[in-house]
Formats: C-alpha cells, structure tokens, sequence
C-alpha cells in the first residue's frame, strides 16, 4: 500500500497555509518524495514525517517553485542528518536547472558529504522494487520537458494461513517456497501446490503524479485506471485561457480527464490563493465526484475502491 | 523610531517554531530586510508585514541559511508583486553568492522586470535618509567578510505646537521653516525665533544588528552605545568550543558584549533547537538583565532606555 503525505499544497507563490510543491510516497521502508519547493525541509519537521530514508528524490520539472528547497534541505542533510545516500531524479532539462543550483550554489566546488547522484532519466521505468515500480512519463508544461511518474503495486496472491494448518504445511522454508511458486512434498509423502494455499490474485494499487500540465487531455493512456490521480488545478474553468498562456489546467479540465480514465479517486493540488478552495472543488465535483483537494499536511492511503482497512 | 519585525530567528537549520534568518526594520516609509534565509517570502505573508516599499536588503554574510530565501521571494516579486526597485546590500565575498544564485539560478539570462541592482558595499556609510543613517561594520565570522548594520536616528528637536499656538504662528509653510531652524516674522511684525518653539534637543535611538559572529569582543566600538542590540546566540557557554570552531557566540559572550558596551537592550535570534529557550535567556540574563529571546513575528520598537509611548 501506498501513503502519501503533502507537504506544500501551493501554486507558484506560497501563501499563508500552503507552502511551494513537494509531497511524500511511502511504501515498506521506502519514501519517495515528489518535488521539493522551498521550504520543504521545515514543512518536514512540521509533518513529522521525519528526514530518515529520504533517499529519492523524483522533480516533475525545473522550475524554481518545484526546486529550490532542494538547496536548503540537501544543507542540512550534509551538516546534521544521516542520509547515507540522496538520488534525484529529473528529465536532462530539469536536472541542468538542478546542478546549477546544487553545483552552482550549494557545493561550490566542494564534495558533498554523501553520495549525490544527479540522474537524468527518460519516460519508462525508473525504480524497481520487490512489490513495487515506478515509471516516469512525459508531460506538457510550457516545454520544460515534464515528467509524472506511475507507481504501481506488484499484484499478488495472498498466502492462506488457515489452508496451510489444515494441511499441516510447518512454518519456515517450505511456506516460502509455496509462496514463490514451488510445490513442497511433506514429511508424509503428499505434495502440497502452491494454489492449495495462496488465495485469487489481487491486483496491486496504483498511483500516478502530475505536476504542472498545459494539456491534460494528452495524458489519458499514462493515468488511465490509476487508483489514485495527483494533479494540478492551478485554475478555475472561468480563467482557461489564463491556464492556457501559463501552461496550466484547470479543475474542470482535470477532473474530465479523471473520469475518462477510469480514475479511482482525484486529489486536486497546486492550488492558487486567486480561490476559494470550496470553488475548486465544486467545480471539479460537478464532474467527478470522488475529488479532493490536498492540505498541507494531509496524509492519505492509496486503496482500491471499496477496499477497507 | 525604528520598529523590528522578526520573520525567521532560527540557526542554520529551521525548527518546526522558527524559520530562517530574516528580519525587517521600518523607519517611516523605509523598510530594510536584513538578511533572508529560505522560506522568508512565506515569513512576510504569515507576519502580515506585506511586500510593499521591500526595496532594500542588507545582507550580513553569504551562508546559504541568510541568502536561500532570496531566489524564492524574488521570483515572486517578478511575477506578482509591484515592486518598483530591488537593492541587495553585501560585501563583495556575500555578492559573488548572491550573482551565482540570482543571476545563476533566477535569471538564467534573462532580465529581470524591475531594476535589481546587487550593490557591493565595504564598511562606512551605506544609507543616508532625512532622518535617519545606516552604516555598516565589519565582523569576523568563519572567514565570510560579513558585515553588521547600525542604524542611527538624527537627533532632533521637538516641535512645541502649543508655544507656537501661543505666539500665534500660523499653520503651514511658517512652522516648517521654524522646525528648518530660520526665524520668522509674523503679520503684526512680530520675529519669532526657532528656539521660542522647538524643545531641547533629543538624541535619536540607534540599532546595531549583528548576523552570525565568532569574536564578539571585538565589536565593542561598533556596537557602543546602541539603544538596541540584535545579536546571534547560537550556543551556550558549556559549548563554547563548539561556538568557535564554527565562527558562533554564546549567550554569555554576546551578553558581556552588551553590558560592556553600553548597549540599552539585547535581543537575542539565530536560536538552535539544540537548547531549550529559558536555558539561552537565562544564561544571558545573568550577565545582562535586558535580554530579550526573539520568535518570529515578534515586534520590537527601538526607544531610548525610560522613554515610554
């Protein structure tokens, strides 16, 4: 399962509660954070999520207002934290606007403290774990080469406790292997098949993030049937063109693109202090109705419908 | 009289309570930041302060922690702020930062929408306004070239609208010359002079502000004298070696450096998590009993001692 955590929920100016872009993606011991704008380190400690194992660090663009914490927080980690090792992620576009910052004003030359790898990836699969993938694909924002990134869950087939005591399947290697796939022959001689004791197969989750996007109509095949959709709506549907000439979407615009996509549930973010935060989301509710809209400090749990707790 | 805003009041690191080094000095319609850690741009929103007439920042030192904030507030000045002019004060080591970052990292090239003028400036006389002056002076922290700000009110003679009520001088361009120091002669002929009107001469406040320092003590003829000290404490004296070998104060150095001087009152910012508040003040109150801690948003006025409201 997927957490996320939102750090700062604002367009390109923070306002009195919502600080500049970054959110966090935790799954097992793993935290990915998603952009980083300034003031992310304090809005860390503020959400108690902690600096432990922040160790990837995936940017959607490189513009300033999804960046420049970058240079503050990765400070800090080279005086007082122990990260053994920071990855950051970023089409060759963002990452050139990323090593000025980081070579031009941050090292100046010096040695980073741990290892700090700048790495410039392409639409695809970026990260492979055990029960999980993330894959980066483009996106349209005034031709800064965006990325949004897919993390999906492996599906799996749960191991039935009760069917393998019945059995008198012991614990230890053999349940193991069952679950890898392998059939075990018992002490007494009978054999056991992995389908004795793993249940229907569950699909994993899915979660997709868009920072900003001029045209979200374009998007459909990346976040088709996601079960959760993190976007934008910098504006209302009454200022298009203004979302048009700045590379933006508005909440009707992505709302549509939720429910043509066979979305599970929308969670609105990059909000602009231009609105009441009721107007978004009426707007993008008289269309999709399972939207919300993201406060700093919201954390949510990424489940398929109707799947409980 | 000058007025302190305090925005952020943090060392290095920011903690949940208290941001990045920043404050703000008005005098009339002046206003001076000095200093402007990441994150200030939010600071001013949540202190209610507000963008306008921000023309002048003081920078003094180059350390990612007094600077970061810059890149952040002006882009946000450039996009949807009507700020007429920018100047950034700083010695000439503090301005080859502040270029790698604003020309670097901001403009990349491109102009900026306002003049943004990055003013190198050497201890003396930096700011002369009608009623008042800044100079700046220098201070020894970790090889940086910084530089501290005082800020010296003229002295002035009161105006007496009730002598002058009295003598049946007239309102408007007569009191000015009166208050200009030119005699006048009144329509029944009459000469009243400038001293029949004006009180006795009143000694203007000054404001020392001192950003991170390593041997306080040699500041004395600086800060001689100032009504109010704005000085760092980022260590206690049980940790004084740690204090130099970063190039920092304690509370106990910079409150012997108050009493020795002369100083009205001390404020205290630049505060690590790593002590607890009562602990820092108390330490400074046993050497110099007007110490003051300060919190961000927190706002001083800078009176001459017993001079009340």
């Amino acid at each position: 399962m997927f957490e996320l955590v939102f750090l700062g929920t604002s367009a390109s100016a923070p306002s009195i509660k919502r600080g500049l872009s970054s959110l966090i993606v935790k799954h097992d011991e793993y935290r990915f954070m998603v952009d980083c704008g300034e003031g992310t380190q304090r809005q860390i400690l503020r959400s108690g999520v902690g600096f432990k194992r922040l160790n990837h660090i995936l940017l959607t663009h490189g513009h300033l207002d999804h960046i420049l914490g970058l240079a503050g927080m990765l400070s800090t980690f080279m005086r007082w934290e122990a990260i053994e090792e920071v990855n950051i992620y970023g089409s060759r576009h963002t990452m050139d606007r990323v090593s000025d910052l980081i070579n031009g004003v941050v090292l100046r030359g010096a040695a980073a403290p741990m290892p700090l790898n700048l790495l410039e990836i392409r639409p695809g699969l970026i990260f492979q774990a055990k029960h999980f993938s993330v894959q980066a694909f483009p996106v349209d924002h005034r031709g800064s080469s965006s990325l949004g990134y897919r993390f999906t869950e492996k599906s799996h087939r749960p191991f039935l406790s009760d069917a393998a005591e019945q059995l008198g399947v012991p614990n230890g290697p053999c349940r193991r292997d069952l679950v890898q796939g392998k059939a075990i022959t018992l002490e007494d001689g009978r054999v056991v098949k992995p389908e004795d004791v793993l249940g229907k197969e569950r699909p994993g989750v899915s979660l997709v993030i868009v920072g900003d996007v001029g045209k979200p109509e374009k998007l459909h095949e990346h976040v088709s049937g996601a079960d959760v959709m993190v976007i934008e709506a910098t504006y209302l549907a009454e200022d298009a063109e203004m979302a048009r000439t700045f590379g933006h979407s508005t909440a009707t615009e992505v709302a549509r693109l939720a429910a043509e996509s066979g979305v599970g549930q929308l969670i609105l973010t990059h909000l602009s202090r231009r609105y009441r935060d009721e107007d978004v989301l009426a707007e993008a509710r008289a269309i999709f109705p399972e939207t919300y809209l993201a406060y700093d400090f919201d954390r949510f749990e990424v489940r398929k419908p109707g799947q409980g707790d």
